[in-house]
């Protein structure tokens, strides 16, 4: 077979964009060997043309100027590795006006500008390949749309964000609390300077409204999903969940329901400690996809990192040299347009168990005043640990699981929880999730 | 985007069959809407047309007469799931005279007669999709052949199959011994009324044969796999194994040594309870594959059953009516001819920890005797454990694990340990394989 030769050109040289390079200098003779694609750099263009980076660049290689690829007609295929929104987002539309393919990064370009983005590429007629948007070099997109596109898609549990998953991990190890934790991970590289987008779920929401859109055949709106991040995660909690057999995880969860609703949420939750995405521990990222015919499926690998985001950037790049993603893209629901009509659940409709940690007053009938509210909104307690023992102010700490309830009933039991005067502040309420089991 | 049409022919109406059939016809409509691959079932042949089957066909489709499917110039892809090696191997030359592509889940075909029939697709100009032939619905061929196409595969790590590993968890779960669960998983139909070919590891060794040629972009024989079953694993192994922190499964190992050679073995295996391989558990079957950018990943699922499979099968069937099959089926080195030249590493000259359990009698001195035979061959005790109590004639277990020795060196031990009359019979010794953690 002939090889096919595919001139690329990069755009931003920080971290992954060193990792594309590397790839594509290092290994294309082996590539080309191994797929019959030969991938030719033909420039990077970075604002910053002096920083010393992991790799060594042929000469004249490295510009400022975005113009130089925009204006080379020999290169099929622009790089995104911008990052961000604003400049990223004219990048998008620079490149497909000059004709270009693109692969991108960019989870939250494509989470908040994805409709606008893939319909300028239908009308360029040129493609997006985004699978280093999601989980780094778990090719988690190319599973979803080509390996089980066979499936109906009925649920998507995934542990989308390495920092999030670190600090977990590690609160559960070492013991100790998450600002001592997050400091760690800082020192160490694994969190940001500001971790805010990691923490608070943003990030992870990013990618199920692109992993969702993808398996649930519907655009996804950063609107449609309900989002809360792992900021008050306390070590007690880690403890107890993992006395009663569950380990918590900053989860994204997809769900088609009985009824023909979609429900899309990332919080904390309790998964119980023999699910396959419980073992699923520190930088990593993990997805499980419950298929109609397939079953349970699960893919783990490096969430990010200069090189495992690379194999999947230039993944896309081999697909695009062989002509897949011309034809994969195109035929996406939403890029083409053949979108199911899937209304989403609100929160407060869903049906959940929980996990409740409430610190009561040491003294006689508390037990039957707090059971009494929780019966009173048709929450049935499945599991309590009440250990011997003292909190402050005479108080003991409750921990309690429940039946699957009402979102809003359990919201307003909180309430009035909070209000009875033998419980101490408002109680903790994590989501236990119980991840279905396939059976054949 | 236009719908593509792909009118495809079925032969073997067994239990994947009757699968792909129930896909095909249930979610045709679907699928064309999520892929743009409109899929018609045109004719399913089997030699027994009258068995009921859990799928109602269209009147007419059911015929005993292959050479409907042959001579109907509208069939462009025939999919064998004859199973065996004799009769599926003539479909196969015929399928490709006529000028069809081919979809099969046949491992020991393509394990076995896997070069001839590469050869003559790429004479006939058509591909072989064989997603179904390795780990049921796990999306493993196209993993490995696209989403970590970038990577030089370092080492493949793969719980293969469902059958042992169901019997392995059983043991692990419950106690009983390897015939107790053999027999249970026959009644429940986890094991065939013929289990050989599954608990000898032959089943595992024809998937590794097919997996390791396209991770290690060479061919590979049945020779070059050294294969050892799980006939021989008594339960107190597996006891001893987890009490010193590991899980015994029947594992496909195919590494990239060193010294550029590679070596590809299935046996039992001793691997860390805290590996992600060491959750997989039941019928499940998964994939762990680590490449030099990406790092480490693990793909998991239902290795086997009849809409798992079937979920593989028509995801090639999609793949062949987006042209995708066409291309990369010619660039596969093992097909293309582009192979790498990579000695395969003889058995004897593998390092590998071990697990030893040997009946001492328990008298002074035995220590210091097999200790000496140990030390002599060059191997060095890793951990031991020797609880009180008593075995048949007078002897006590022992359980040694080494540091990493030349298995030709523990051989050489266990030959002479056995001739020590304060040791009765010859000792137990399994393989601990310690999956290589990556680092970034």
């Amino acid at each position: 077979m002939e090889e096919t030769k595919l001139r690329v050109g990069l755009i931003g040289f920080g971290t992954v964009g060193t990792g594309v390079a590397k790839l594509i200098l290092e290994e294309a003779d082996a590539i080309a060997a191994r797929t019959g694609v030969r991938l030719e750099l033909a420039c990077v263009i970075d604002k910053d043309t002096a920083s010393p980076r992991r790799v060594q660049l042929p000469d004249g290689l490295l510009s400022s100027n975005l113009d130089r690829l925009l204006n080379d007609p020999s290169i099929a295929v622009g790089i995104e590795l911008v990052g961000g929104t604003t400049a990223a987002r004219q990048i998008h539309h620079q490149l497909l006006r000059a004709g270009k393919h693109i692969v991108t990064a960019n989870k939250a370009l494509l989470a908040e500008y994805g409709e606008e983005l893939y319909s300028a590429a239908v009308q360029a007629n040129r493609c997006i390949g985004f699978e280093a948007s999601c989980c780094g070099g778990i090719p988690i997109i190319l599973a979803i749309r080509s390996g089980l596109a066979a499936n109906r898609i009925l649920g998507l549990y995934g542990i989308f964000n390495g920092t999030c998953n670190y600090i977990l991990s590690k609160m559960t190890q070492s013991g100790s609390d998450f600002k001592t934790v997050l400091a760690e991970a800082q020192a160490k590289g694994y969190a940001e300077a500001d971790p805010t987008l990691d923490i608070n779920g943003t990030d992870t929401a990013h990618k199920l409204a692109i992993l969702g859109g993808l398996a649930f055949e519907r655009r996804i709106s950063m609107h449609d999903i309900y989002v809360e991040g792992i900021e008050r995660i306390e070590i007690e909690d880690i403890h107890n969940a993992r006395e009663m057999g569950y380990v918590i995880k900053l989860l994204a969860i997809g769900q088609m329901n009985g009824d023909g609703t979609l429900s899309l949420r990332v919080h904390p939750s309790l998964i119980h400690e023999d699910t396959p995405l419980a073992a699923v521990s520190g930088p990593f990222n993990a997805v499980s996809i419950h298929g109609h015919a397939v079953g349970r499926t699960m893919f783990y690998g490096r969430g990010a990192g200069m090189m495992a985001t690379a194999s999947a950037v230039v993944a896309d790049l081999i697909e695009i040299g062989l002509g897949s993603v011309q034809r994969t893209f195109h035929s996406i629901p939403m890029v083409s347009g053949r979108q199911k009509n899937i209304p989403i659940k609100p929160i407060d409709e869903i049906e959940c168990r929980f996990y409740i940690r409430l610190m009561a007053k040491d003294e006689p009938g508390v037990v039957a005043k707090y059971g009494r509210i929780l019966a009173n909104h048709k929450i049935s307690i499945r599991g309590a640990i009440q250990h011997e023992g003292r909190g402050p102010e005479n108080t003991v700490p409750v921990v309690i699981t429940t039946h699957p309830t009402l979102e809003r009933n359990m919201f307003n039991a909180l309430d009035e929880l909070s209000r009875l005067k033998v419980i101490s502040g408002r109680p903790v309420c994590i989501r236990i999730v119980d991840i279905p089991e396939d059976s054949e």
